[in-house]
């Protein structure tokens, strides 16, 4: 059983830290993104270093009490905030926030604080691209980000968190520092702590800092909105795209008819390609050293013939490329204006998503009818799958549906092969789907885990693994 | 303490499997590739499903008797084969060899045994890559690529072993059947025991499939042989080469001129492209839609104007292409025909290597006069940093002082911020090395891992975690 971190422990702290490690518990701390929780806390420390978050754990680890790490706040699954159980000490990494490049190698070494943008601003400045890019880019941190092993648009080519992390450093939960910062490509010694720190959201140890893969900045970049007959046509295009352009391409969107007339309705500033927007389309992105307009018309053509691309604009400017991406960026605004019922941040096998699609939409009209607005990085099979109240009516009408329209589209998303949780994790808020949908051998295995590595269960607790 | 796979064992063994299951343990299982271990066992078992592996794993927990897992026995650090302690079953994949390619995915789903070149194969008949590409993959099995989480040339563009695996299958020490085996590309749903399983070399469980990504196949590839003036160079040719032709940089293989020297020594038929050899060179791939031949050109004029290539060939043919690729992949076969030393598999942070290189020599030079052919992936810092004997010596003559030879090579390495080993793995070779150069906290978590998954440590003993 854990204890609170209650004034004499705090204290107990103020012996350890300098008085600047010690910042206000306000309110901003105990929020999220989408109103769903609101946490609490004993207080508040931001260390400035890794010894220091290393004393603050093995305190801890000590007095039996609760550690939320924080980064920017900005994640979707409560994992950041603990509502219930004894008041845990709120450890932010803001104040750790140092990004050094290494451009020779292709690496920036980055503390835990860093903000995703400012790590993506510093290494194009060294001519380099850090190509992981998500909506909170602006606060999400770095340490938060590999917690969580973030995805974003990039990630059909550049891949996930994890796969742009050569090494990391973290605190363990008994308050040993693993020194792992290597800035090496091929490390074969013993399992691959990284890789289980990474997505383990906090509940393993605290990362504190990481040596992040670096691109070359692709200099010719061509961006299209295809209009597609659908889904299937989609993915054939998609693997079109990969015979013309190989992994040169860098995204590949898909948005409904759903998606441009939440727009339409609620952001009427946002330019639409199409006068008529068509029932599915693709934003894609192929950016290489050089020939990308040609290539984006080769695509676009040999689309054509195949049947699998009806109409389509190709940007023949930057104004224009962002103009594109401009409305694949706001149809997440559009969204929030109307007010989902339940969103669902999902994976499937690409072959499976033609079928997914209809499918969840007939299992949903069982319970009641709703607008589905379907749209994501079709690239890599992840749909964020959101259903709203039909014309006329608000998400607050239909508040007694919530679990039941998330437990029909999670159920057949299991039933056909595919993650409940593609992107986000699980937080606090998955927890139960975790348990219900894992796979047995998984579960046991978290569950060693867990307790081998945090056998006081202090970090992040009710994160991952039940309370 | 385990007990040996024992006649009463292996017969109870004989009530749990079909007839098929049982092959006879001949000699083969128990060498390696180098001969410095001979194995011993009680018994073969070859499954042809993960029920069947599941039903050995679980009889060995109760009997608490030794499991070696066996793929194609290519491994180079023993990994594969037990020379001390109770005799343990080896469990051989050999009999699962099912591929299936889901071409709409990029795709292969692939049972452990399967062999590396007939998963290559049926992904290009399919008109599909599979990457990984290793001189052993005439033998090589899925099951060992993954527990190794095995390199080869192609590294630099797509990734390790681990690097190509979407999710595992797997059957873990007490005999529970993970379900791993997702084809999604995005799954944020708790811990990654995929990664964790991967690299751990058999002792946390026994990988029994897998699925695989599969890439479109460059149609239009670009090699060139191209001499540079020393590694410093070599390695802003690279930031170059990323420059011109980003991601499409498939390889950059580093040679010395020991290795042309050996080269011509002892496979005087191999046609060297220089008449002289250059100090130092490099081996480039371009892969990519259209344009390798004129990326190439511009590389080698840009590298010619920056003074960082000296001369070069590029290959004008398919049969240029692998007369070079042939001088690279004969120096392994010319170094065995001297005999090395020692031989290591190292990789450095890319910016030490220009300084690794001749302070390794210099160390060397202390201990005694040596030839050393340092050649490899320099594109991923992974050299392999071999120790001959100078002409008319053996190495036999330098038997005493491999001990000394392997810690110099190596501490300099740790000292340098390396990996002492970077793509072979730790098996039984090198289970001192990582007890030496392992990081605290990255040995106290192995431990625990081992312990919490495997409490009676009967999978792969003596690997990893020292018996």
């Amino acid at each position: 059983m854990l204890n609170p971190a209650d004034a004499p422990f705090i204290s107990q702290l103020r012996g350890l830290l300098p008085e600047a490690a010690f910042r206000p518990l306000t309110d901003a701390y105990l929020q999220e993104p989408r109103g769903r929780y609101h946490g609490q806390g004993g207080g508040l420390v931001a260390p400035r270093s890794t010894a220091e978050v290393a004393q603050v754990i093995r305190a801890c680890a000590a007095a039996r009490v609760g550690v939320v790490p924080y980064g920017g706040g900005t994640g979707l699954v409560g994992g950041q905030v603990m509502e219930q159980g004894p008041a845990p000490l709120i450890l932010s990494l803001e104040r750790m926030r140092d990004i050094t490049v290494h451009p020779s190698e292709n690496v920036a070494v980055v503390q835990a604080g860093a903000i995703l943008q400012d790590v993506q601003e510093c290494a194009a400045k060294a001519d380099r691209l850090f190509p992981l890019s998500l909506a909170s880019g602006g606060s999400a941190r770095i340490g938060g980000v590999l917690a969580t092993n973030a995805g974003g648009v990039n990630v059909l080519r550049y891949g996930n968190a994890r796969d742009l992390c050569l090494g990391v450093e973290a605190v363990l939960p008994d308050g040993q520092i693993f020194n792992g910062l290597t800035r090496l490509r091929k490390d074969n010694t013993g399992y691959d702590l990284r890789h289980l720190l990474i997505g383990a959201e906090g509940t393993l140890g605290v990362i504190t800092s990481a040596a992040l893969r670096l691109f070359a900045r692709p200099r010719d970049v061509a961006v299209a909105m295809l209009a597609v007959p659908g889904p299937a046509q989609a993915l054939d295009l998609l693997a079109l795209a990969g015979k013309v352009a190989g992994e040169s391409v860098s995204a590949f969107e898909l948005i409904s008819r759903m998606g441009f007339q939440f727009l339409a309705e609620n952001l009427p500033d946002i330019r639409q390609p199409f006068p008529h927007p068509p029932g599915w389309c693709v934003l894609v992105e192929l950016g290489m050293g050089a020939g990308a307009a040609s290539a984006m018309e080769q695509l676009f053509e040999l689309g054509m013939e195949a049947g699998l691309v009806t109409d389509g604009v190709i940007a023949q400017s930057n104004a224009q490329a962002q103009a594109l991406w401009s409305v694949r960026e706001h149809i997440p605004e559009a969204n929030r204006r109307i007010g989902s019922i339940s969103s669902h941040d999902i994976s499937l096998p690409l072959s499976a998503i033609p079928d997914f699609i209809p499918r969840g939409i007939d299992a949903l009209a069982k319970i009641d009818q709703y607008r589905v607005n379907c749209f994501g990085h079709l690239g890599d099979g992840n749909l964020h799958y959101n259903v709203f109240p039909m014309p006329g009516k608000a998400r607050a009408d239909h508040e007694d549906q919530r679990e039941a329209i998330k437990t029909c589209v999670h159920d057949l998303v299991h039933q056909m092969g595919g993650s409940v949780s593609a992107e986000h994790g699980i937080g606090r808020l998955k927890v139960g789907d975790l348990q219900k949908y894992g796979d047995a051998g998984k579960l046991s295995a978290i569950h060693a885990i867990k307790s081998a590595i945090d056998p006081l269960g202090i970090m992040n607790p009710g994160v991952i693994v039940p309370g």
